[in-house]
């Protein structure tokens, strides 16, 4: 009899597989289908984004954040995706017995604060509390709906040739910061988590830009992840300069000591935005003006050939292609 | 330092203090604040209800359902005691690693087949993978979201001296069940799980009667803590008659053996109704109709006298305050 491997976790390939043979086989309906961020609410007017996370990350809290905070960014981002302005979001927590409630207080703290800058109320909520060893310490479900501010809404499946693909910082700083932090190494210089609230950004990107055809935030899987996603979910080939993906140095110098690839990392404030050509300008000098934008780049276009694959151009002058990973391993990164 | 107690999360007084002490401090704000099993949200229109919940039962697979119909009925039903119609959930599944793949098709596929006859959409979902012993085998949260049919929409704080307490049918049956599937213990006649969706019975309802004061269903705590809460956030005195309350035989004998009280036990497919007395023989009549509303009976009234509190008649004709518990030491009956 088959068992669940962590790698079906992963947002990689085994992830994707689960998804399929499970999860779409028996809830499959037009909504769910699609397989974006959120779920598109048309039959409501105005039409809903509904997004749900939850969130497992270990260690609770680490430099740049903790769970509460990553619970609200992560929901709010994931709502923001669809073009769509959070409003609402729902918090469950499941607890484990003898929780301190000193840290539960601190968690707490921190999500109202982070609701606070997103702009969203936590609306309704459960608490469960699990006897020792049911659970590790904490997790917690949100769950966030938002009104779409553009139709249609930006969604995976609509990259074209002739776009161009943007990220809006530097990649690799969430994921580097967790492994790093739960296998106690510490760099010379911190490294922090990036965690942060895209929604308010996003806003005044698709005010602006109605015509943007994809936004993606890059959590599990990293860039290379969900590049590979969109690629697929549009039929088309993303074309993208090694050279041009902003990493940080520490990040660089992290990765290469700990053997990993920084473009399979999860970020969690970070947004891959794809548009046409001719919008490329505009996009850069509004996301430039954010502090959550200020060094956003173009680091590829979207071809008709190599459809649903994803292109890397090497700092040597290679072309390979970037593909799924199956898994990572890599589970409590968010 | 104080530890978190199992007993915070019972649905009786220690889970009060910890939402009031812990969540409403930090979260305040005038959605959540009414503390009702869903959020009322009257910016949109038509305006929504927002509920969530995890599941975290155990065991898993129980007499007449199991976690994935559970978390598909519990908060349909929420979000349905707002007097809406439930239309959309999310599901979110915390798994743990080397988990059955049989096991979780089987809660997938029962999901699916309570979604649809609750007519459901499951749109949006997600799946974390932890490591072994981080979780115990399978949780799922569930968010759902409903359009509210009537306005003012039924809640906790409506009910109005001069009302009539209804309850759907009998009491205690998914509490003992659970309990006594835990506890290795048969009872001649198998006691099974009321778990059911009870959204179409209440669109029915509040059709009819758009003067329903309160929906509520008695889950965690049971019959006594829910109208316990009623009673405080309406500010009233609930009296009932204990003769009155429906409960089955075999549950009955079940309570007496274990020692424990029906009144406390969790329900799953039960409600609350609590509206004009004029209203009563068109609400019997519609509930009674239903094969979920079959076993409707008056079970008592809303009076000034006694404010926030519930007074039982027991049917040795005394009068006993029927109090909050503390706490259960019940964990994972939902």
């Amino acid at each position: 009899m088959s068992k669940l491997l962590l790698d079906y976790g992963s947002g990689g390939k085994a992830s994707q597989r689960l998804i399929k043979d499970i999860f779409v086989k028996y809830f499959s309906n037009p909504y769910l289908d699609k397989l974006d961020d959120a779920a598109f609410l048309q039959e409501i007017k105005p039409p809903l984004a509904m997004s749900t996370d939850s969130y497992t990350v270990d260690p609770i809290i680490f430099p740049g954040g903790d769970i509460g905070s990553l619970a609200v960014h992560g929901t709010v981002n994931d709502v923001a995706m669809l073009g769509a302005k959070p409003k609402f979001l729902s918090c469950a927590f499941i607890l484990e017995e003898g929780l301190e409630l000193d840290l539960l207080e601190t968690i707490v703290k921190s999500m109202a604060e982070a609701a606070k800058k997103a702009e969203v109320f936590l609306v309704t909520g459960d608490t469960k509390v699990v006897p020792k060893g049911a659970v590790d310490k904490i997790f917690i479900n949100t769950t966030g709906i938002g009104e779409v501010l553009v139709e249609p809404a930006p969604a995976g499946s609509r990259a074209r040739p002739g776009d161009v693909v943007i990220v809006s910082g530097t990649i690799g700083d969430h994921g580097l910061t967790i492994l790093s932090k739960r296998q106690g190494i510490s760099f010379e210089t911190e490294i922090k988590s990036d965690s942060a609230p895209l929604n308010l950004l996003i806003e005044k990107l698709v005010k602006n830009i109605p015509e943007v055809h994809v936004l993606r935030d890059p959590t599990r899987g990293g860039l290379a992840t969900t590049l590979n996603e969109i690629a697929g979910q549009s039929q088309v080939g993303i074309f993208i300069e090694e050279d041009s993906i902003p990493i940080r140095e520490e990040v660089k110098g992290g990765c290469s000591f700990l053997g990993l690839d920084p473009l399979y990392l999860a970020n969690e404030g970070k947004l891959i935005l794809i548009l046409p050509q001719k919008y490329q300008e505009q996009a850069l000098e509004i996301l430039k003006a954010d502090t959550l934008g200020q060094d956003a780049t173009v680091i590829g276009e979207v071809k008709e050939e190599y459809a649903g694959k994803v292109v890397l151009k090497t700092g040597l002058g290679g072309n390979r292609l970037l593909d799924m990973l199956e898994g990572e391993q890599l589970p409590r990164i968010c």
